[in-house]
């Protein structure tokens, strides 16, 4: 059994930074590709009124994408990358630096199982 | 207990066709996010060399991506909204039928659970 890509889905509660800061999110999402070793494609930040960003990366090995919720203090991140180089871990880590949450919850999907 | 969003992580397996097809590819994700009833912010489509397709539609509620592997004949579809108006199974239906996958499976992950 092999899969094709790996998924983290992170949950980020309790987050004190930077959750309505779209210029510091798109350095992170930028950052978090190249220590993840992925390949950037495309890089996407939209802020909503009154409060809240999504970004997402498009890489060559599928995407980072986040959300964030200031008024609960909460991101959702999804790290999900393919290929056996790329360390998804990696990037997780640029997150918790950029929101210092209080506490985290991970899991990890395999993706594209070939039974 | 009480979620934030809802998001589907779907599998389909036995892709019969548009795994290759950027332009069928957009119009679907422009009509899953209309017909899930969520508000589309921004679409993008990316084609690889020399096959595979990443589309990721940034909407007001979160966001649906898909990434295809053509030589596998396999999607990997995510769609995740938040809101209690909008209807992800219906994004579902509109790659479906795009795709027409032999088999698929899916979960549904509650995001931003508050304890």
């Amino acid at each position: 059994m092999r899969e094709l890509g790996r998924h983290l889905v992170v949950e980020l509660w309790g987050c004190q930074q930077n959750l309505n800061n779209p210029e510091e999110i798109r350095k992170a999402l930028v950052e978090a590709v190249r220590r993840a070793g992925a390949t950037l494609i495309d890089v996407h930040v939209h802020t909503f009124n009154p409060h809240g960003v999504s970004g997402v990366a498009v890489i060559a090995e599928s995407h980072i994408s986040l959300h964030t919720w200031p008024e609960h203090g909460y991101v959702a991140l999804d790290v999900f990358t393919c290929g056996e180089k790329v360390v998804p871990e990696a990037a997780f880590e640029v997150f918790r630096d950029l929101f210092r949450p209080q506490r985290t919850h991970l899991i990890e999907i395999k993706r594209g199982i070939q039974l």
